[in-house]
């Protein structure tokens, strides 16, 4: 069984280091973000492009820098491993030659954040949680609530009254208990936070603790990989909470550290909605923190982060990577998730159409060249938004006996 | 880059030879099945476990043994590569010692039909199609919908009026051209027969070309695979049109024929609703060919399949294998996906839900022992079902500030 090689953990903010071996939220002295570090002297033994290729393809893979240590702990649902597809037609179209699509939406409750909530589930309860809570937009209490049901504890999510109600009628599907909230997902948060005190859950909101990070840093793992043991030029990431870019720059510190990545880095770029910019306004004010936007909105539910608490992490990261930020429209979002499925056949959510609208704007004004190599993160499936689809009135009905085809209008 | 070992075509009624380097449907003399052949000798130099260890887990992997020829033919979204998951928890409440989950739904568009739609449209197109059409309802529509989307050719779907409209829906996001049928699925087959004629489009009906049954058959390879090349005692399987069963038959005797599987068979169990049994009907009759079922209905979509092409292979293999056939109730089989989600974290299709009610009378009647090792299909995604997910107004609304929490219903 592969070991993992976790030795303590470290505040982003003050420097100081806590004990990885009893259950941490954030910082105990200043209430920054936390950080897992690893012996990488000992993964060096095992973390090796040759043995990594004979591996099964769930995240676990890289178990030497993931947090659980007895592998009895290790949830499964078969989390990361998704596709890295060529998407040679939305090169053409948006004026690239080399552009990849990481579709995150093949994880286990069609997102992303499985890979966070696999880790984070497995280590809260190898610590000893026997209850498990977070708030959000949608997609992480769905991830949540199926990693619960795995390990057969209880979960406790709250999600804003606007979550889509597809994706609410998801986490009852696993038997989660869910709170709608008159409020935003910072509102969702708080309620965690007072009464995960009170009753002992884990709360596992979004960088308040160590742990998701550590997962869905594997994205960055898997795309070095994947692209053989090399960085694209380009990261473009829809942006929420942002633990997304703070993992990835971390699993790239860990594989150059590890002589597994040399050169030059990849520029991530920030994509959020006009509605709900806060990240975007800072990197453009030159701010290392960002301001909680007032009266955010946007069809992107897991993009209505009015403030996160990784702010200066995400902003330092992609300003020490050579990025940069974009806002676009919620029609131009649209527009960016409706060309995916019909251009490459991938069926994403809003939040991953907006890295495509970005694209657009980033050509346009030039930041990106024509023959930088760009990968895009698809963070979630089209299928847990079923209200965005295209109505299906238009379809021209047939009797079983027809003898002419009426020419429907294409979707 | 791997080589198909693809050689000819053969009917599985009248054993003619069929050249693979054009197009057929069915066997041109006698309209029987047709099946792919390949030079197994020559296979044997590289479809080896040591070598399939180190490829990409998407369906490709399996090329020698899948009919394209030229790999820049080959379409991929990611197919294939499905986790095989434990589940420990429902093994108890079943009675049982070793039960595996393999999760279909994890799929490009959430289902297994993009095994068999991958590899079928890119021989088609390899074969000179520019078009390709099917009678669907649902999956293989939005599958087909997709994998043309992904090669740039017109797709035409033919669906019942009962289609889920999510499904219905999720075919023209991809841009494919929808047409409703007021009938069963299998007027829908006929209207694509006669309008494929017409217009020159590649019908890709069930078993009415040789190719899906090539994709399906990776199914087969890679449960071998993921188990360390031997078998399952039992596969159950929800069966609708049945390719799976005759594709995964083939595979066993294909990687028999290669010496990778030695001894046993796996006993296949046809799993199928009361209102739409046919080959339940037929197996237990001891009839060769099933009779059409009159007034098929249940609420799972996939197995309202009133008549099959593929009967007579579906009921040789299921006999030849030493396995059942099994009729559920709805009631039983939503059951049958509640307890999935609830217990096992993974949200699946009423039809997948279908394998869990069937091992329950398996049990309860003595046909299955509680050392068989028992492998489920779960052929779709629940998130393509949101009309059977619970209810979401039986969630407590919460102010921001409140300060107590009543205890919600459990999902």
């Amino acid at each position: 069984m592969l070991e993992s090689t976790l030795t303590h953990l470290v505040c982003t903010g003050c420097q100081r280091t806590v004990s990885a071996d009893e259950w941490h939220g954030t910082c105990p002295d200043c209430g920054h973000v936390l950080a897992a570090r690893y012996d990488l002297e000992r993964a060096r033994w095992t973390f090796r492009p040759a043995e990594l290729a004979a591996r099964p393809w769930t995240l676990w893979r890289y178990a030497e820098l993931l947090p659980v240590c007895d592998p009895r702990f290790r949830l499964t649902l078969g989390e990361g491993g998704t596709p890295l597809l060529p998407a040679p037609r939305l090169a053409r179209t948006l004026g690239l030659r080399r552009l990849w699509l990481k579709d995150e939406s093949r994880n286990p409750t069609g997102s992303f954040k499985s890979r966070g909530l696999a880790v984070a589930v497995s280590r809260a309860i190898e610590l000893g949680a026997r209850a498990v809570a977070l708030p959000s937009a949608g997609n992480a209490a769905a991830a949540l609530s199926a990693y619960a049901a795995r390990a057969g504890i209880p979960a406790f999510v709250f999600l804003p009254m606007d979550t889509p109600p597809s994706i609410v009628r998801e986490c009852l599907a696993y038997g989660a208990r869910v709170y709608r909230v008159r409020g935003l997902i910072t509102d969702c948060g708080r309620l965690v936070r007072r009464f995960a005190a009170e009753r002992g859950w884990a709360d596992l909101s979004t960088l308040r603790e160590p742990y998701r990070a550590e997962g869905k840093k594997t994205m960055g793992f898997e795309l070095v990989e994947q692209l053989g043991w090399r960085l694209p030029d380009v990261i473009v990431y829809p942006t929420g909470g942002g633990t997304g870019i703070v993992g990835m720059e971390k699993a790239f510190a860990e594989l150059a550290a590890l002589g597994l990545l040399a050169g030059s880095r990849a520029r991530f770029v920030i994509v959020q909605p006009e509605g709900c910019a806060p990240l975007v306004r800072a990197f453009h004010e030159g701010a290392t923190r960002a301001r909680p936007w007032e009266g955010a909105q946007t069809i992107a539910p897991g993009l209505r982060v009015p403030a996160t608490i990784g702010d200066e992490l995400v902003l330092a990261a992609v300003r020490a990577s050579g990025g940069t930020a974009v806002a676009v429209s919620d029609q131009e979002l649209l527009e960016g998730t409706r060309i995916l499925a019909t251009d490459e056949g991938v069926l994403v959510s809003p939040e991953a159409g907006a890295t495509v609208a970005a694209v657009r704007q980033l050509r346009a004004n030039g930041w990106l060249a024509p023959d930088a190599e760009v990968v895009l993160f698809l963070t979630g499936s089209g299928l847990k938004h079923p209200e965005l689809l295209p109505a299906d009135e238009q379809c021209p009905v047939l009797e079983p006996d027809a003898d002419s085809l009426p020419d429907p209008p294409v979707g």
